[in-house]
């Protein structure tokens, strides 16, 4: 998608550990027009799929998620990632380790909002080693639901997640795929 | 704003410890239609007030604070939890203590993103206490930006965040006001 990729190339920013900062538009501060953009495009690439459910994760990906969902004509549903006391004990749980920082983690989505006859969007910011797509498979997967395909903002796709999610048959689209990025040499795209 | 009301009184449920679980609809699966009348609502209500900056904490803020973005054309930021290493050091800080966790915790929001010539809205799903809001309101003060008011979906105006705010002169308009609830007696609206 030509408008992110102009988008990231202007206001991105590569730091060392290959780390894309683009917090200015999509992840800290967040341009909703943008948003609106991406999110026609979710559709345009989605559609007629049936989509009832997107399936998110906290907390970067559920402005867009959200945005999308307006699009669909559907509720968002976004995993926690850990267990408050605002959650009953019926929930769908995996275990998820967090590139950013490090740390392993649970994600829950109670059991009340996912079920065998849904079919399930899932959206998020950033794909890149591929761990919370993952999990958010697994908990789609525990629901019995079907997952139609993930939409992601930005790939990394110089890393694995992306290849290996879609090696084992899932749809997964991405509005701008990163094939490589350097502090000193700016950002390639696909 | 009646039809919040109905909703909750229709999916809300009472749990102890002055819980109201809503997250049928607003903090687990979100209901993005019901949202955009809620941000339709509150542009109505802050029409005229030169927002130009929407301001809320993760996670269960951002689906909301972002559809009301759209309604202002204009930008979210987030006040994230703890520091990761995708936020630069530059930061505004604020402790706050979570009423829902019984944790104390860091938001931060970058430098880059506030500053002294901007209007925020803080929009959040909840006020109980208060913590969160007020967080949210020191953190646009190290700006030294001008809060031009807090909207939130749901207070539970039977806890004395609310209140204590409104005192400080700053304008708080929840779209639903608990006066009382329990689970036996269920919910009575202001």
């Amino acid at each position: 998608m030509r408008l992110l990729e102009e988008r990231i190339r202007r206001d991105g920013r590569v730091k060392e550990g290959d780390v894309l900062k683009v917090d200015g538009f999509l992840n800290h501060q967040m341009d909703v027009e943008l948003f609106a953009e991406m999110a026609r495009e979710f559709k345009r690439l989605f559609e007629g799929c049936g989509v009832n459910r997107i399936l998110t994760i906290e907390a970067s990906g559920i402005g867009l998620a959200c945005i999308a969902a307006q699009e669909f004509k559907c509720p968002v549903i976004f995993a926690k990632k850990t267990r408050t006391k605002n959650i009953a004990g019926d929930v769908y749980t995996a275990k998820v380790m967090s590139y950013t920082s490090g740390t392993l983690y649970d994600i829950i989505v109670s059991k009340e909002y996912l079920c065998s006859s849904d079919r399930v969007l899932i959206i998020d910011d950033f794909l890149a080693n591929g761990a919370a797509l993952d999990g958010l498979i697994r908990i789609a997967e525990q629901a019995g639901a079907e997952v139609v395909g993930a939409g992601v903002a930005i790939e990394k796709a110089f890393q694995p997640g992306g290849d290996r999610i879609r090696a084992r048959g899932i749809r997964v689209e991405a509005l701008a795929r990163i094939k490589s990025m350097s502090e000193a040499g700016g950002i390639e795209f696909c």
